[in-house]
């Protein structure tokens, strides 16, 4: 995808490993980060230098192999898959992906374990590109349908389910690059997407890099919105989907997919085989990452005079849970790779997963 | 109620006119303003130097009484009943107080008009303030009732309507008061509420000045906590309630009711009867107040350094609707002067005020 006309992809290789957007900035200053450590690696997922469960499926995978150069043991390689795992817990690709390269190189000989995970890395990092421009192929055949004769589609999003959050193309934004390079009349409410406004910054940004009628609303107004007949579908991401097709998803997506539920408005989820996890039966089984407070307190951003400047939002005390469970039951149908599935097709074909 | 230990009423009188806090600094600086002329008596409620439904009720009732004495005329009372409703378009009670204030005087000779105007004033706060006592005390039953016996009832609220949001006492935080002053355990979740975080900044600030036990939470983790079996019971104001029993409320509102319902956690409104409007039959009749869009892009607070400071959210384009509508069918019962009602008793009960 395009920054300032530029086609960039979320990962690219340097001579000593990789490079990836610093997404902490963003959209103020974009700013590109190397990583060549496990150790740098497993910073940039804890601390968000880079989000979004699909890249950093990938970003996990590139760091096992960096941990391989330096120690490609067998003790080696599990401290750290293990560490590496432990970064964020609640997407599920992230442990997919470093099972992923394990499964890969723990039948080889230490000193071909390196070279192999790094080939298996890019592996992922390639098919999630491809797995997303199908996810998106099949959205806008999807959004076809749904865009009335008269007037533009309208379209609810929450937090960043884009081409940054993926190698490439997005999983949830896919289908609404696909739409708006097809044509298609469209615009898209951003979720403001409290606390880390990754609606409000990156998807924001996206979207305006590619040219994609947009408006940021705070995470309180799509209820209103969806009751007065403004959004005529939501789509959103997801960190992990379970057995029965209950997602985890960014704090808040229950909510709107609570109001779409309420106001006939169709919620889809959008994600590619690597998210779903059938070793757990239903969503309450799923750790939920508590973050930081700081996260609500502090916010920085440009003064008017165009300085940089961090202020308190408020000297309470919070408690700052990063993911929450939209049943099955509210979802009207999950888009992956393979087409729009329900609950039932979705345990079908991905079954050979478990 | 109290800020460091002092007693305050939200409305006090000066030689000339009011004073008020000026809520747009809590609660980093306590600064109160003075307000004596209809012009800055409607500044201060645009601008939300005053904010909540029952405050604004008060405190337009006052700028009509100093308008009267500028222009005491059949005229120049039409004028300012108009030019004060304006200031805010949703909540009833302002409109209501103007009505009250211009029944009483519209048939004196003029010369009368703007010290009567005064009297009907100070009657409406001190009604308020009354009211609000009865809600809390109608409510400090109820929430008896919901108390658990092992563990700190959890209470979830949404924006502000506490003492500072009325006369005294608040409404859905005059039953909490009251119970903490009766040393029942319980502990508060404060949504957030973006844009201008008045659960945050103000909720939070009154629940501190108060001892209360509270945790600040995004206006996102509400269903979360919901799910978990987290909250107990919500409890939210109202700026307008209609016939049938909609209520609207800040926004954001409606995705917490829709959240209590779907996890069978009870979900109360209070108010008193300046709130309810017979006039309008349900919701979707409300008007709802589109706010300006720099409540969303900017924010204001101290730097880490005690400076304060101003930044840019997003460079985004917004969109900022100030309210929505929880269906009558959300709402498990009214919290009002009268008791606890449903939507029928609503009716029936207030059916005079039409």
């Amino acid at each position: 995808m395009r920054i300032n006309g530029i086609y960039y992809q979320s990962i690219t290789p340097t001579e000593d490993g990789i490079k990836v957007l610093d997404q902490r900035y963003l959209p103020w200053r974009i700013e590109f980060v190397e990583l060549n450590t496990a150790e740098n690696a497993k910073q940039a997922i804890r601390e968000m230098w880079v989000r979004g469960a699909p890249l950093i499926g990938s970003v996990g995978a590139f760091g096992l192999a960096f941990a391989l150069r330096n120690d490609s043991s067998d003790e080696g390689l599990e401290v750290a898959c293990q560490s590496l795992a432990e970064a964020r817990p609640t997407a599920i690709n992230l442990r997919w992906a470093i099972e992923k390269v394990r499964a890969a190189v723990q039948n080889l000989p230490p000193q071909k374990r390196a070279q192999t995970a790094m080939e298996c890395a890019w592996q992922i990092a390639q098919e999630d590109a491809r797995l997303n421009y199908q996810i998106g192929q099949h959205g806008l055949e999807l959004l076809c349908k749904l865009t009335p004769p008269d007037r533009p589609l309208q379209i609810l999003t929450h937090c960043n389910a884009g081409w940054i959050a993926t190698m490439d193309y997005g999983t949830a934004l896919s289908p609404i690059y696909q739409a708006h390079d097809a044509g298609m009349p469209l615009h898209v409410w951003v979720d403001e997407t409290r606390p880390r406004n990754q609606g409000s910054l990156l998807t924001a940004f996206e979207l305006a890099q590619h040219g994609v009628p947009h408006t940021v609303i705070t995470d309180n107004a799509g209820g209103l919105l969806m009751q007065r007949g403004q959004v005529d579908v939501c789509i959103v991401g997801a960190d992990r989907v379970t057995r029965n097709g209950d997602v985890c998803n960014k704090i808040g997506t229950y909510l709107k997919a609570l109001a779409a539920f309420d106001n006939a408005v169709p919620f889809y989820v959008a994600f590619p085989y690597s998210t779903y996890d059938p070793s757990l039966e239903c969503g309450s089984e799923i750790p939920i990452e508590q973050r930081s407070g700081d996260e609500i307190t502090w916010l920085s951003g440009p003064t008017p005079q165009g300085q940089w400047a961090t202020v308190q939002t408020t000297p309470s005390s919070v408690q700052n849970p990063a993911f929450d469970i939209t049943p099955a039951r509210l979802v009207s149908g999950y888009l992956t790779e393979l087409g729009l599935m329900n609950a039932q097709q979705l345990r079908e074909r991905y079954a050979g997963k478990a």
